[in-house]
């Protein structure tokens, strides 16, 4: 991160028309970004979603990021774009203070084999190991490990603790969240004699450019060929993927989702908090599954999935659930009632017609 | 730790009356705690559920803690209080022999212009970033990272392997286990173009005083404002937290439970494992969500809320749930069936009549 | 691992019977193992599912495990076995090529009251603190912390990032993989005028022989007692084990399943992924808990158990989980038309009798 940039400069890095307000100064340097409500004076704000709208006259930010249609509206300057929500995600890039030591740190472990770009950092404790890549500008967090032979891209920060293990590829302009681990065995085991024998995971893991993953998640290792996820994806905290599967481009896999054994899902897929799928289906290209929904098949067109029961009071809730274990034999009682009175009017109408 | 207590000792740090057997000695210093079933004669008991009484005149412990209204049953001696199960609690700090290396180790790496405090320890391979600050007492374990500007208050401990991100900070008396993350982004991602932008996360996250937090748990940073826990939180393993959502004081989570963006939950809430609360809801004071509940909407009172369905053989399980998918249809034919049985009813009425 | 095998000694090694193509050559090194159809004329292959049986004939691969029933299909050399799936579980292990750093790296810390046995490794950044010991070819990797008095047993590895506290044992022969962190403090804390009281964790963690333990998974410390995982016991990543929890020998838990409390999983379960067990419940030997089921009550005996609702397009699937919250409604009118309807047909029949 630079400078700051002016309301001018904010402006034209992400092509929005400055309409000032009467006596504001182009030359102004916000000191950062908040919501209509909270901003401050030296603060930008947006207007992405017309629920918030009624905030716009009473706000105090400096500048606002909204449409042409609602900027006669704005009490103060506006930054007029097509879409503010983008031109928001685009601006807090300017204000994000994250650090990160600068070099090598003296107390890494480089394994001599290893290959570090002059440009990358290496955080303290981080330990690459043999025959392992870091590309330029690349950031290794502090206690990071870089297992034997994988390879990290240029541009790509790996936060503080992740892991690596041997053999794995990740891609350029990643980011990855602490204690994430990359590589681990798949759950891989024959069971002989009432024991389980180790299937040693032999594959790696590849992953594409412009992926983001959150902290404590865990993308396993293939069992022969890679486990694979595509360009663009974003993947949230403490999400378990298994061993060969495969996402696709531009997916969203939000917190505490799990994807079994050799699952495949598509491009611009969106996976809500929770969501599961089991293992060896494939999901359709632009499927969106919600909130702990469990995908048992395959899912074969675009669409939204669910599963689950809506939640109530506990005394509710356990009135209906317990009805739940007899839901078959309420539905063959049903069946059995609509035939018998089926012959019932069926004799009424009989006895009627004798009438 | 210090010494473990003598029988007198222990009865007055816990406010207890100490009735001694015949021929007991209040000087014996008990060797630990344990289950009324298991103790030995050198350990003390308790008994706080009514479901535990039974074994009360078999125990050998050498005394137990127990209410003034069933000390007489007590073969062994009694320490008596009002509340065996806090006493309990309380009693347990004395034995336990959680270990930490005293001092800074010589691996830790520790920014010139970081604050520790000289009676703070810092274990090995630990890191503290610039500016950030570790309070009187403090603990930061093996191979921890406190980030840059962050503050960790007096007497907190964290265990071997936390890391904290830049900019947050944790209250005073705090313990957090390992491997927990704090302060990684959140995941907010402004859709564009079939791709994903970033949003920075630029706010952090703030952890009141006496709040314990298990393993492997992610409390993100918020994406402007902090997330935000509240004094006294308990907060379990792996449990997941997202951007800017706040938790009141003195609740309790228990493992595995996921909050989603900007949720609040009041005080002195209880989410059993598994539970869930989805983004922007508010659960209100004194909730208790009972295991694995998906919360979707905000709750508006205190009460006990549930969702799901109750297991039992796969079989059975799967004739009914398939009824499920049918549920809508069986709930109009029930409907329908009402009807045509009033019509019948009414016809039959007619016809009686006309009779 | 060694240098890789013959055909001819790996047929040895797995007590395969070899049966040549015409034109092969015993002596041949085979590069590795892959499937019927990825697998090159350098590779072994194996069919242990009748569901791959199609992809014999046109396998290219230099040699295929299989059964001698299926041996005469085989267009290219067989080795001959009883169980194919267990031999390619064992061939595995002659092509893992998993490296680690060889002896103590000089960056770990290892407290001289440690007990590291001469044949063990430790690498970068790990950590062995007061009086812990590590068996004789035990590897514990990169930035691993073993806490006081804590025991690793011979040919153990701990991959990098494993963290075991103080007081624990993790048996032979074991695997554990990163993140992990066995022995922190179970959750247990005793209310008081509405605030938490610590319940401090007295027990440990006692894990047996040849047991895997997959990524950011936990295994809390007992309270009094020991939370103890029987022998040749396999669980998966992000796996959640409460205090005191028993889990007996070969059982199988997948990733994201969570045990409470004081729960007693019996030998030779599975727990299929995201399978869950509330506490102080029995689980019978033999059982099996499908995905993402929800154990509430013990289970006498071994079968499948299962929970949960069948996912569906989220139009339909809300359609009849709003019916779910009317089901008891549902029965009891079900039950009123059934009574209604015998009425029906009694004066119906009286009516027809009257005639």
């Amino acid at each position: 991160m630079t400078d700051k940039p002016t309301l001018a400069q904010l402006a034209e890095q992400l092509g929005a028309r400055l309409r000032l307000a009467p006596g504001a100064d182009a030359g102004l340097v916000p000191s950062g970004l908040n919501t209509l409500q909270d901003a401050s004076d030296s603060q930008v704000s947006f207007l992405a979603s017309a629920n918030y709208r009624r905030f716009l006259a009473g706000t105090r930010a400096c500048a606002v990021l909204l449409t042409e249609e609602l900027a006669a509206e704005c009490p103060v300057s506006a930054l007029v774009v097509d879409d503010p929500y983008y031109a928001f995600a685009r601006a807090t890039s300017f204000y994000d203070t994250a650090p990160h030591a600068p070099g090598i740190h003296p107390s890494a472990a480089i394994h001599a084999d290893a290959e570090v770009d002059a440009s990358a950092c290496v955080g303290a404790g981080a330990v690459i190991e043999a025959r392992a890549r870091v590309g330029a500008g690349a950031i290794v967090g502090a206690n990071c490990v870089v297992g034997g032979g994988s390879e990290i891209g240029a541009g790509t920060r790996l936060h503080a603790g992740v892991i690596i293990y041997h053999g794995c590829s990740i891609g350029r302009d990643c980011i990855v969240h602490s204690h994430t681990v990359i590589g681990a065995d798949g759950f891989g085991f024959a069971p002989h004699g009432g024991q389980w024998t180790k299937i040693h995971q032999l594959g790696g893991v590849e992953i594409g450019d412009e992926v983001e993953i959150g902290a404590c998640t865990c993308i396993d290792r293939g069992a022969l060929g890679n486990t694979v996820i595509g360009r663009g994806v974003k993947i949230d905290n403490q999400v378990q993927i298994a061993h060969n599967v495969r996402i696709g481009d531009y997916s969203a896999i939000a917190a505490c989702s799990a994807i079994a054994g050799s699952a495949t899902i598509g491009n611009r897929c969106t996976l809500a908090g929770g969501a599961g799928v089991v293992g060896h289906v494939t999901v359709a290209d632009g499927s969106h599954i919600t909130a702990r929904t469990l995908v048992t098949k395959s899912i074969d067109s675009a669409g939204s999935y669910s599963s689950g029961t809506p939640f109530s009071d506990s005394r509710n809730w356990r009135r209906n659930a317990v009805r739940f274990g007899q839901l078959d034999e309420m539905a063959r009682r049903l069946k059995d009632l609509e035939r018998r009175l089926e012959i019932l009017v069926a004799e009424g109408g009989q006895s009627r017609e004798k009438e």
